[in-house]
C-alpha cells in the first residue's frame, strides 16, 4: 500500500496574490505538495523563510533558480503581470506545468507568446486562471444556463469593483495593470465569452467612456478610476461592462446573463456571510471587502482542479486561447476608452475602419 | 345624472390612531364622507378645528352629541381601548354602523358585550378592524394557502415587534392596553385564526413567558416587554408568538405559515421601501417606524371596503365573534405568562385544570 | 363653512393609461374632480359610459369637445404619443393647466413647441409626467443623495425593463413610440438629469447597440428589444442604460447611482410584496408585472401634487424643459443604436462630429 | 529542515456523517492524516476500502482494533448516538484525544459519563463537536454582539429545521436520536448557552408542544416532527425554538439574537449560493439541502482546530460541560412535549414541583 504522489509545486511570486496562492497549494490542494517559491524582493522572501519555510518549502530569490529545483513539476506564475507571459515561457521551456494569474499579458502580442509556446509541448497543461469560473455560483448559473432554464442568453452585463482605496495604490499600479478594462473587466469579458460560447460569438464592436472621479492621476497612466464598457457580437448579443475603483461598501462582482426566457444573476445583492445587523438606522449587511474575500474558494477549486488535470492527464479547464481573446477586447475598450472612438471587427477579429453587417 | 351617495362617517377619538383613521375617511376614501369627528380632549379637538372643521367637518366634545349629528350613517371607534365597546354599543343603539379598532375589549366578556349588541341588530354592519387581514402582502398568502400552494398548513409563527421607544410611553399605555398579548399579539392571533380556519381548529392549550428587558415598570401593570407564546390546536397545529416592545431598527411585524408542502411568508426581512444605501460598513435598507407606517394602505383598503359592505348591504369582510375569540386567546396567554401556569380548554372552550385528548 | 373648491379636470385618451389616468383622478385625487374625458374610440367611450358616466363623468369623442366642457380647469393628456404635443397644445390655447403623459413628442422639434405654447401662458401649469420622480424610493434615494450620504454621484445605471409579451403588441407599438430609448429608457434618462442636475451636466457624447432577440420585426421600425446605452457628460459622469422588452419575471426597473463615497439602489432586486413563497426548489418572490403595478402608488402622488400646483398657484415639481431635455437624449441614443455611431455634443448641446474637451 | 508532525487520526462509525467526518480530515486538514477508520457495518467497509484504503488509510470491523492502530493519537466519533459515549470512553480509555459527534448521549446520566471520564485525563482533549459554533456567520455574530453591538442579548430565537424527506427515514431514527428536542434543537440549545453565557444564565423552566403534521408514526416513538420549545432563564432571558423535519424547500437552520439594542441575524432567508434565477413566477433562490450543505465549512474548522488544540496543547474551543447542559434542557423540552407539563428546575438545576422566584 502506497501513498499516491503529490504534483510537486512552486509558486512564482510572493506579492498580494503571490502569497494567497503559495498558502492555497500549500494547505487546501491535497493532491499538490507547495516544494518551492521565488521572489526577487527581499522582504517577501522574509515572509516565506518564517511561514512556508518551516513546511519544508524551498524559497529562491531567483525565478530561474526555483524552476531548476529538483523533482519540481508545475509552476504556478502569481507575480506582476508585466512578466507573466516571460515567466510562462521560460517553464514552459523546462517542461513544467504553468498555472498563470490573469491575464497573460496587457497586449494581445505579448499574450499570443504563450500560446505559441504552449502549443509547441501539447505535453503540458498550460492555464490562465479566470477564477470565476471556478466559483460555485458561476458554475452553478452556467450549468443551469446550459440546461435551458432561461433560453437563448442575449445580453449579458458584470461589473467588476474594487473598494474605495484612498491610499493612492490604484494610481500606482496602473503603470503596469494594462488599465482597468484589461485588469478588471478582464473577468467579466471572460464570462461573455465563456457564457455566449467565444466559438459562435464573434466581436463586432467595442466601445467605452470612462472617469476619474476619485483619483484623477490615473490620466497619466492612461486610465480611469469608473469605466463602462459595450461590447456587440455579430450573432445578435451584447455584453455591457462596469469596472469600478471607488466602491465605498466592499468588493461587488455581480453579473447578469438575460436569455430569452430568463434570467440568472450572480451576487447581485452581495454579502460577506449570512448574518444581518438590526440598528437604529436600519438592517445591514456586511461585504467582502477584497476580490480575494469573495473568490478564495473558486482559487482552492482552481488549484485543485489544475493538479488534477496534470496528475490525471485531462484537458486544463479553460482553454488557454480564450486567454488571449480576452485580453483582446479588454484591450480594444480601454482603447476606445482613451481615444473616445468605437472600435469595429469583421467577422475574423480584424479591425476595420467601420461598421460591417 | 346624479352623484352617488356617500357613507356619512363620523370617528370617535382623536388620539394618535384615531387622527389617522380620520384622515384616512376624508382623504382616501371615495364613497365615504366624513361628517362629524368627537374626542374629550382639547388639545384633539384643536388639531382637528385647524385640519377638518374647515373642509366642513363637524367637531364634538361629546361622543353622545356626534352621535345625534344629522345624517350620520357609520361611526368609526378609535377611542381609548377602554372605551371600544361601550362605544360601540351606544352606536348600534343609535342604528349606526360601527367599524370598532381592535380590540372590542381587553376581557372576553366586555368584547362579548359588543357581539350580544349586534347580534340584535343584523341590519347593521359591525366590524372589528384587524388590519392585516386587509394588506395586501396576506391577503396575497391566504389566496396562495387556499390555492393549495403549501399544503395543510401545520405551525404558524408571528410577531408584532414595536420600535423601542426610550419615553416611558408603554409603561404608561400598559395600565388600559389589556397587556402586550391583549394589545400587540392580537394581531397574530387573529391571523392564526384566519389561517388555520377557526371553525375548524379549537384551542387546547396556551402557555407564554415574559421578561422586562428595557422597561422593569411594566410589572407594575402585570406587563412585560418581550414576550412569547404558545398556541396549541386540537387538530394538530401550532401557533408561536412574540411579541416586544424593543426592536432597535424599526417595526418588525412578521409572519411565517409552515404547511405540509409548503411555507410562506410575510414581510420575512422588513424594508421601508425599494432603496438600498451602500457605505462603508455594508449595504442597509431602512425600516418603517410604526405600526401604521407598515400598514396604512392596509387602513385605507379596510375602510373603503367596510364602507362598501354598508353600501351594498353585503357582509363585512371578517365576523365579529372572531374579534372575541382573538381576545380570549391573548387574554389566556397573558394570564399564563404572569401566572407561570400553561393553560388548557376543552373542546368547547371551557377552561380545564388538565390536558384533554 | 363652506367645502374647499375642487380642480374641474378632464382626460384625453382613454386607453391603457388614459383609463388609469381617469380612474386615478376620480378615486384618489380628494382635491380634484374628474369632469369629462374623451376618446375617438367608441369601445373606450363604451367603457367610460359604463365605469365613469355614473359618477357624473362627461364622456366626449372630440377632444375638442371636451376642451369646451363647461367650468373645465385642467387637462390630462393620457392620449397616442403621437398626438401628445398637438392636444397639449390646445389646451394652452383654451387657457387649460396641462398635465402631459411623456414623452411630450418623439422628436426634440415637436417637444420644443409645447414648451414654446407654455411659455406664453406663464399663469398655466404645465407639466410632463415622469412619474418615477413621484415615486416615495427614488424621492427617499434623492433626498438621501442631496444629504451627501453618497458624496458627489458619479455614475448612474438604470433600466427600464418591461415583462416579456409574445403577443406582438410591441412591434405595432414601435411604430408611433419613438422607439426604446424614447419610450423606454426617457424615464433614465430623467433620473438622470434629475439625479446629475441638468443645470451642471452637459452631454458629451451618447452612444448605444441593440438587438431584437425575440422580436425581429422591431427592425423594421427601425426599433430593437433590447439596448444598451451610454451618454457621458461634460462634467465627468455617466449614465449607462439598459432598456428590454424581454423580461421573464415581470417589471424590472432598477436605478444605481454611484457617488464618491456611497452607492444608492432603488429596486435592485424587485418584490411584488412582502410575500415570499417556499417550495421544493427554493424560495421565490413574485414581481410586479407591469410599469402600472410598480408605479401606481406615484402616478398618484403626480395627480396629487399637480392638482396642488394649480389649486395654490405653486411650481410645478417637474420643469416643463427637462423633458425637451430628456427626448433630445433620447433620440440621439436611438439614432446610435440604428445608425452604430457615436454621436457628440458641443457643450452649448449643438451636434459636432468628433470628440470636445 | 524537517515536515512538522500530523496528528494520527481515527474516525469511528462511517454512516452518512461518519464518511464526512473521515473526508473531512482526509482532504481538508492540513496538520492531521487519516490513518484509520472502523464500522462494524460490511458496506461502510467496503466503502471505505475503495475510498480511503487506497490513500493509506487502515479500515477496521471492529473499533477497538481501531483503537489500538499503531501511532493512533485522536479519535472522531461519529457512529451511532447510542454509542457516542461508550465509545469516547473507551477512546479516553486508551489515551487518545477525543472529538465527538453531538449529542454525547440522549439522557443527561450518559452524557455526565463522558464528562467524569475525561475529568480524570486531563492530558487529553474532549470536545462534542457542536458545529455551529465554528461556523463564520455564527462567529461573525457572536463576536459583534460581545463588542456590544446590540446590548444585552434578551431573546434568542432559533430554529433546526430538515427538509421533508417522505422515505420514512426520521421514524427509524427516531427509535435512537432522543428525539427531535435532542437530536435537532441540541444545536440552537447550545447557541443558547453561547450567547447567552451559560455560567451566568441557569434555566428557570421548559415547555415544549408538538405535532405529527407529516409522519404519524414518530408517535409510537415519542416523537413528533413539529415542536416549538420555550426556554426561560433566572436572568431574565428566554430562548424559543423550534424544530421540524418537514421544510419544504430546503434546510432551514436559522438564529434571531435580540439584544436591548439591536439584533443579529444569521441565515434568516437561507440561499444556497449567490445564484439567483428569473422565470415567469418570480425570482428564485435555490437552498442547501442537508445540514451538511449548510455547514460543511463549518465541520472543516472544527476538525482544524480539534487538531491545533491538541498539537499546540491549547484547551478545546467548547468546554466539555456546555455538552450536558444542553442535552440536559433538550431531554427536558422533549418530556414537557410528550407530557404536556411544563418544567421547572431551582437556581441549582434541580427539577422542583412549581415556579420559583
Amino acid at each position: 500500500m502506497t501513498t499516491p504522489r503529490k504534483l510537486q509545486v512552486g509558486v512564482a511570486g510572493l506579492g498580494r496574490m503571490g502569497k494567497r496562492h503559495a498558502l492555497n497549494f500549500h494547505q487546501n490542494v491535497p493532491r499538490a505538495s507547495l516544494v518551492a517559491v521565488s521572489s526577487p524582493d527581499a522582504a517577501e522572501r522574509q515572509w516565506a523563510a518564517e511561514n512556508l519555510a518551516p513546511h519544508g518549502v524551498a524559497v529562491y530569490a531567483s525565478y530561474d533558480d526555483m524552476l531548476a529545483h529538483d523533482g519540481l513539476e508545475a509552476v504556478c506564475v502569481a507575480s506582476a503581470t508585466s512578466v507573466h507571459a516571460e515567466q510562462a515561457i521560460k517553464a514552459i521551456g523546462k517542461g513544467k506545468h504553468v498555472l498563470c494569474e490573469k491575464p497573460l499579458g496587457t497586449t494581445v502580442e505579448i499574450s499570443q507568446t504563450v500560446v505559441d509556446a504552449a502549443s509547441k509541448r501539447p505535453d503540458l497543461k498550460v492555464m490562465c486562471g479566470f477564477s470565476r469560473r471556478f466559483d460555485a455560483s458561476y458554475r452553478d448559473a452556467h450549468a443551469k444556463m446550459q440546461q435551458g432554464l432561461i433560453g437563448r442568453p442575449a445580453v449579458l452585463r458584470s461589473q467588476t469593483c474594487d473598494v474605495l482605496d484612498p491610499s493612492g495604490f490604484f494610481v500606482a499600479y496602473a503603470q503596469f495593470s494594462g488599465g482597468i478594462f484589461v485588469d478588471c473587466s478582464i473577468h467579466d469579458i471572460d464570462l461573455a465569452l465563456w457564457f455566449f460560447d467565444e466559438e459562435k460569438s464573434k466581436v463586432r464592436s467595442v466601445h467605452a467612456v470612462g472617469i476619474t472621479a476619485v483619483e484623477p492621476d490615473l490620466q497619466k497612466h492612461n486610465d480611469r478610476d469608473n469605466a463602462v464598457g459595450t461590447v456587440e457580437f455579430y450573432d445578435g448579443r451584447i455584453a455591457y461592462l462596469y469596472a469600478s475603483r471607488m466602491m465605498a461598501a466592499g468588493q461587488e462582482d455581480s453579473t447578469e446573463i438575460i436569455g430569452t426566457e430568463g434570467k440568472l444573476t450572480v451576487n447581485i445583492l452581495p454579502a460577506e456571510n449570512h448574518v444581518r445587523i438590526y440598528q437604529p438606522g436600519g438592517i445591514r449587511q456586511e461585504l467582502p471587502q477584497t476580490y480575494w474575500d469573495r473568490f478564495k474558494a473558486a482559487f482552492t477549486t482552481e488549484a485543485i482542479e489544475f493538479t488534477e488535470s496534470v496528475l490525471e492527464d485531462k484537458p486544463v479547464p479553460i482553454k488557454l486561447t480564450s486567454a488571449v481573446s480576452a485580453v483582446k477586447i479588454g484591450a480594444a475598450l480601454q482603447e476606445s476608452m482613451v481615444s473616445g472612438s468605437k472600435i469595429w471587427f469583421d467577422k475574423d477579429g480584424n479591425r476595420t475602419e467601420r461598421a460591417q453587417l
